[in-house]
């Protein structure tokens, strides 16, 4: 698949709000994560799909999704990226009951038709 | 200027229509542009600010920009990305009168506090 019909699949899922099947569908064993800011603590990289699956899950569990609008995919050679507007709660930690939007970019990096890398562009706080 | 101050810079003008200002106030001399695609039929990549002066230029000649939606910047080390929203008439070219909307993103490299690199991610046709 070229990263155009990634980013198509990987777009439908989290537009059905199915992020943990997104990482079933397209991403590679040696996925590696990158966040723009250290929010969690436990640094900006994760790598692999235990790791990723694991950071996804706990997301969703410490968040409540409001809704989330995917615009997207835009592609460029191997890459692609996505633009997500989210409106959540999260129900844990510091901004825990406080209701607040976000956008944010993802950028995909497609190898032998998996998403290899991921970097999350946003600014918080 | 950090990556995220660069790309306030260019969204704020970007927003005001002054995409030429922006060139001379957050531009590199040695900037490269890279197109997803090559629609223009001369390439996809031009190297250095003359040449993309020129093509700003040629884009603002050739197109009639009904609204602009910029969204952004959204920063990641020394990247930042933007999202455009675009409602356009060419007034040449194979799609001449057609009036059409797209979406893009721009992925911009920050180097010495200026724009060194910005590639455009799109799916046209």
């Amino acid at each position: 698949m070229s990263a155009f019909e990634v980013g198509n699949k990987l777009v439908e899922m989290c537009r059905a709000g199915d992020f943990r099947g997104a990482l079933e569908a397209v991403y590679a064993e040696d996925i590696v994560s990158v966040e723009a800011q250290d929010l969690s603590g436990e640094g900006r990289e994760v790598r692999g799909l235990d790791a990723v699956r694991g950071k996804t899950e706990q997301w969703e569990s410490s968040n409540e999704v409001h809704s989330c609008e995917v615009d997207g995919p835009y592609p460029h050679d191997d890459r692609f990226t996505v633009h997500f507007k989210l409106d959540v709660t999260p129900n844990s930690g510091p901004m825990a009951g406080q209701r607040f939007q976000m956008q944010e970019v993802g950028l995909y990096t497609v190898k032998d038709g998996k998403v290899a890398r991921e970097e999350f562009f946003y600014h918080m706080g």
